[in-house]
């Protein structure tokens, strides 16, 4: 007998239709003799639906405690309803709400962190044979107000939950059936990966992040949680989310996946005075407004005024380039300006970190296909190139074939 | 400095340019000076969707506590878009959950009973000036899982508040601007009542229970909170609903009100064996299923079969017929049969109990019209009368007048 922690995304409990389909799945686990705590998210568009009618009552600012009380309310009405459904078929299930379920957290509302969780109340139910089901994305802070763990937060809760239960296994149930080499859109070829390792999971930014919040990889792989990304619309399994040290056996592949994004904006600051402190005023503020930079280039001439190029999301860059053109006054720099047709294609691998050779491989396949290649970044086990938007495709599909990364 | 309760009712909050409304109301009486605690309902309409949520999810028996999760985030949804509204508006407020108010319940799913509650949290926010809006109509129960009072519960939650804090008053906001003498849809000459004692206003059954919830009447007059039933649409002054010891200056007319009920159905089973507990076997039935009847008329002849008559709610009648049905059977009775077209007609006043003489004027008042009285209930402050349904708009003309509530 082993104990189950089961998240469903918002598409998996759009409507009671797909709840029923949710209690069915809970209970194939269930009858097997397991116990099954189930992490839910709101209905789909309902978390959005909320926001929205905030908006209209306050600004953002004025009320973020009060935005969290509203906002939980889409995890409360979904967990109410797989509760009613598993009753009414028979079985004896309970749901908990974050205050119910012990989920501490810290008072930054809209955004709190898990600071511990109190399983008394679970651990009691589970033993009386309980569905346990979980609102998600939900806690309480130490004055006993409600808090949210912002975008995706309900992957953070269900790895929290296994983690404090000590669980077998974290299954995490969406729209799609795993881990795929490659976006199935635009590389035909791409294969659904058996496993990933936390950290490749963590680098592969647009493929994973889509599937999986990253802060939820974050904690499962400083708590050695096994996940299983799975869909809760077919049978299929899934791909699993383990840490390369305890899986020996894992497959490893030199790259095990090719990702890409059309997410981001690249901006350039030219002709910055060559003088200390120059550079790091921007990205300064910029950090301060919790805008994440992901690539930066600096060409210094000896003596010469410089160029600063970096890549911000989309979702940023607005603000940023706001701060960059107050910025370019302020240090008496040249010019700015932007380039949104730049896509960025990243090769991700494990095995990288023993082979010198991948970077070489990268540049000699793009070269190839003369796609020029516009900037780069390298981690570890992530190779990351910018290049003109229009080759984003053509990029995935070479490195996929370059790579052995292509279903036969 | 005063406490005020206030709660406002679902019209009240049913979209954001209420709720703004209903913000600027409470910021009339947090402005003087005053202290407000703000109590309310679920948007007009909600709790009604809510349920046929539930209803889809599951059969009612199976998950009486998953319901009450459920529909409780109707008024969440409420306190916090008000608290959103005040914060935006510049002013200090806090929303508070049933669980988070200390509105401790018994554990009656869906009509709990308020078992006590603990102020300290809402005292201290008081004291730092905050206006703070709680959530009617749900509580906590010893285990921590979330009750709901029931159908308009809210107005016993915003009387329970009150008589904890020791308010100064509770006021009731509808889409209504008192109790009147009469309904104006049918008796033009109706005027609003400034004042009513708890027990008219208990003994208003159809006039009243419109407007406040019986249960919340009930529970005021025994903490002797003070109620003012007033519009949040209109500056109007509203009816006090108050103790009449506590109130000697209190205008005591005869007669303060003539209500009508149409929602009854009479039930009679003919020729019930004149045998000692035949008659109550029946209505034991009744309230064991919880169905009220209201009046009951038998006529005896002696040792002969009797006649049983009485009158229950629309809502309950096809169940009570269902039970009169099986009675007639077991106890050997020749008859039953029901009657949809009857009304009822009440004259209500504290006045009553020191004036013997008002029975007589309402049978002359009603005979003078020839509307024949089919059956007859008093009480300390009411004479009720059934007549055809056809005379229901006449007769209470007839009685406004008869006890000279009519407006100049």
């Amino acid at each position: 007998m082993a104990l189950f922690v089961q998240k469903y995304g918002g598409t998996s409990v759009a409507d009671i239709k797909r709840i029923n389909n949710v209690a069915e799945r809970v209970l194939k686990t269930y009858k097997e003799g397991h116990d099954v705590v189930v992490v839910l998210s709101a209905m789909a568009g309902e978390t959005d639906r909320l926001l929205s009618l905030a908006k209209d009552a306050a600004t953002w600012r004025s009320a973020k405690r009060e935005r969290d009380v509203l906002v939980s309310t889409g995890e409360q009405t979904t967990v109410a309803l797989l509760a009613m459904v598993l009753a009414s078929m028979g079985y004896k299930a309970c749901s908990l709400l974050g205050f119910q379920a012990g989920i501490k957290t810290d008072s930054s509302h809209g955004n709190a962190r898990i600071v511990s969780i109190e399983t008394d109340r679970i651990k009691e139910l589970l033993e009386q044979r309980n569905i346990v089901v979980i609102a998600g994305f939900q806690g309480i802070n130490p004055e006993g107000d409600i808090t949210t763990l912002g975008r995706g937060g309900s992957d953070t809760s269900a790895v929290a939950i296994a983690s404090a239960l000590k669980a077998d296994v974290c299954e995490i149930y969406t729209d799609v059936n795993g881990i795929y080499t490659a976006d199935p859109n635009i590389c035909r070829k791409a294969r659904k990966l058996d496993s990933v390792s936390y950290d490749e999971m963590l680098n592969m930014s647009s493929l994973g992040a889509r599937i999986l919040q990253i802060r939820s990889v974050t904690f499962a792989k400083k708590y050695n949680v096994p996940l299983n990304v799975r869909s809760s619309f077919s049978e299929e399994e899934g791909t699993m989310v383990v840490s390369e040290i305890n899986n020996p056996g894992m497959e490893r592949l030199l790259v095990s996946a090719i990702t890409h994004s059309k997410d981001e904006v690249r901006v350039t600051i030219e002709g910055v005075p060559d003088e200390p402190g120059m550079a790091g005023k921007i990205f300064t503020e910029l950090s301060e407004k919790s805008i994440s930079v992901d690539m930066i280039i600096q060409n210094t001439r000896a003596g010469e005024a410089t160029d600063l190029t970096f890549t911000v999301d989309m979702e940023n860059f607005e603000q940023a380039f706001e701060i960059g053109r107050k910025t370019v006054k302020e240090i008496n720099a040249k010019n700015i300006f932007y380039d949104k047709n730049i896509a960025k294609v990243s090769v991700i691998g494990i095995g990288m970190k023993e082979n010198a050779g991948v970077a070489s491989k990268v540049f000699n396949a793009l070269a190839k296909e003369n796609i020029n290649i516009l900037m780069i970044s390298t981690s570890e086990i992530r190779i990351s190139c910018v290049i003109e938007e229009k080759y984003v495709e053509l990029a995935v599909r070479v490195l996929h074939t370059t790579f052995g990364l292509d279903a036969e």
